[in-house]
């Protein structure tokens, strides 16, 4: 079983001067190159929290609505929920199920097994930068999350001779509460769902809440750096946390469906 | 409306020395006198992140389950929860409805707004450091979690002369995703809904994500220095955020039930 410790004190901090990610561009030389010409680099088990943003953006994931021909059930779902039949299509093609529809809101159970608005998909910092065509744009959200994390980690890790965490996030709306919060779509290197079953509280007393959504967690405090306007940052690392390595993705964040009260 | 702004970087660190908090206790006072031992001092803009464990213990919120009489309905849904009968009637009284209830959950909209398991009382430290009586003993949330991170603000930004951010977290599960997360139960000073409707992406298009959670993010960024077991260190500083005052709490952060789509 993975090992965390958080210690007494975190930083976080955005790389800076990262150019607009294209299809194809390779995110560890990027990344390094920017950290270099920053005088910064990575220490061992720094956290490496990446927008899923721009890891589609170097996956190629874009999609052009002109492209796209809504299905009769994509344009049926659409008029309940007032969106654009053909991004309709696209979030239906990326989803298991649909959740709930309503005016303003298609919530769908996406491929990958989270419950999200959208499938994920979404039109801001969408625009490619050379012209591929008419649009208007999308981006999905990457392929495998997971995998793609995991890439980077290795890549990374490589290059910098010790272990590191990677983190895919994105911004995602919940039940019950109002806002987004940065979430883990992708973990790798670091355990994403921390057991803490058998550590004690101060009194010496089993704790209650004996699981911790660290990659979530992570996500959200590197939310606060990264921002989601036109300062956007992001690539976010995360230094102070202690953790022995692990093969554990995010997929270990998701609560199956079929033990889920509200499902 | 209030202007947030993300700096590129945070620091987040746990005030040291902290004694263990009694009811009745001013918690400025310890908390500065902390500051002053361990060399530091707050700064204009510091958001000062308590656990809400340590606010509840503060205010006196123990409550021992030898003391309580369960009612038939706490009865019967303890059968069906296979939780302590005196503990259901505590959850009941702290909530406003059953809004799920399964063999090990019972999931409650709060008085407060919220939902969450078992009204967000436990009992992991949660044992009063003086002998009150017979236990065992549990700690229910603060009494009004808004109000108290308003009084905490107010006496914190009295001595230190600069506006403060204060924020009480919890850690609390979610529908569809699995482990705790740190949530904002309480926040003073800063808003805790970001509205960032108007802002524009890297393209100059409007942002699609308008709203974040920032008293969220916040919590669960603290959290991953709080920690919930032995190391527990209840009050994180975050300092790097910039925002002008708010008297917004953490009920702007609540979905409105008549909304919610999964209510």
């Amino acid at each position: 079983m993975s090992s965390v410790q958080v210690g007494p004190e975190l930083r976080l901090w955005a790389v800076p001067g990262l150019p607009l990610v294209q299809p194809g561009d390779a995110l560890p030389e990027l990344l390094l190159s920017a950290l270099e010409r920053a005088g910064e680099a990575l220490l061992p088990q720094d956290v490496v929290v990446v927008t899923s943003k721009l890891c589609s953006r170097a996956e190629g994931r874009f999609r052009s609505l002109a492209r796209v021909t809504p299905s009769e059930r994509a344009q049926a779902l659409a008029r309940q929920c007032g969106k654009d039949p053909r991004l309709v299509e696209l979030i239906l093609a990326e989803s298991q199920s649909v959740s709930r529809v309503t005016p303003g809101a298609l919530i769908v159970r996406h491929r990958l097994g989270f419950v999200v608005a959208n499938a994920g998909i979404d039109a801001s910092n969408a625009q490619p930068a050379r012209e591929l065509g008419e649009g208007p744009w999308v981006l999905l959200l990457p392929e495998a999350p997971d995998a793609s994390a995991a890439r980077l980690r290795h890549a990374l890790e490589a290059r910098v001779g010790a272990p590191l965490g990677v983190v895919l996030s994105d911004s995602f709306g919940r039940p019950f509460r109002l806002g987004t919060v940065g979430t883990a779509l992708g973990v790798a290197g670091l355990p994403a769902l921390w057991d803490q079953r058998g550590r004690l509280d101060l009194h010496g007393r089993a704790l209650e809440h004996t699981f911790t959504a660290l990659g979530d967690q992570l996500a959200a405090a590197a939310d606060l750096v990264a921002g989601q306007a036109a300062e956007a940052r992001p690539v976010v690392i995360v230094r102070g946390l202690r953790f022995t390595p692990s093969e554990q993705g995010a997929e270990a964040l998701l609560r199956p469906a079929e033990e889920d009260l509200y499902a």
